[in-house]
């Protein structure tokens, strides 16, 4: 290992590694009950938005910009705490969810499975939807 | 939301969708715990191999192949449920974690958290290392 890896790994200094396209995975956890709640993407201003202001903050890939959870739904998430993984590349947020994570409408976005012995099935997990996207974003609204 | 959007989102087909260099993030969650353990990447093959073997099996970007957690250290990661999220575009793996996750020595790779107030400062969160990774893998290994 050296002595980079190994200050990057084991040093104190915050020093996230963005890709060549200037993002990086945040894995957002819910503080209270450990749900993983969504994945998304944070380009350094994202992150240093979350970090100043304490509401998660992601950059879309898709739309080019930044995007704070719940400004759209109001569901924003509260940042409780804010770790990075060994070779800092990946970022996991704890925070507490108003509302519900996914533009779906479920608190979590992980709300299926694969299904056991059943080859390319999935099969939900929840009991049903937090909310109604149509009523929080409207009919053509991504997300938010 | 268009049709196909909306079968992916809310249907019960599993059609992961891996991005333009093949490969997805992978959440690893420990199932008894729901501790994060760690982030990395399948491609199609890694995830049919996780599927079918139990095994998590991961896609290294940096060395080309595909991995095996526990290959090299014998902490393999023994599947207990596959989720995907609402776009298919990441996989949320619980696991059982034999020994501990990280290549570094401690259980999670999220070992460290950005410290409050005190912009650009990594705090450690856990007590210590589960492993030395210098007797697990030799002094000049990665991972695995």
């Amino acid at each position: 290992m050296s002595a980079v890896g190994s200050e990057i790994e084991e040093g104190l200094c915050l020093a996230p590694r963005f890709d060549k396209s200037g993002v990086l995975p945040c894995v957002t956890q819910e503080a209270s009950t450990g749900v993983v709640l969504m994945v998304a993407y944070m380009n350094q201003e994202a992150f240093e938005k979350t970090v100043a202001t304490g509401r998660a903050t992601y950059f879309s890939r898709s739309r080019g910009k930044l995007w704070v959870k719940g400004q759209e739904s109001g569901h924003y998430q509260v940042v409780r705490e804010i770790r990075v993984d060994c070779d800092q590349d990946c970022i996991l947020l704890l925070v507490e969810q108003e509302g519900a994570a996914c533009h779906v409408g479920y608190h979590s976005c992980f709300y299926r499975r694969v299904k056991t012995g059943a080859a390319g099935e999935l099969e939900y997990l929840a009991a049903g939807k937090t909310f109604n996207p149509e009523t929080v974003y409207g009919a053509s609204a991504r997300k938010g």
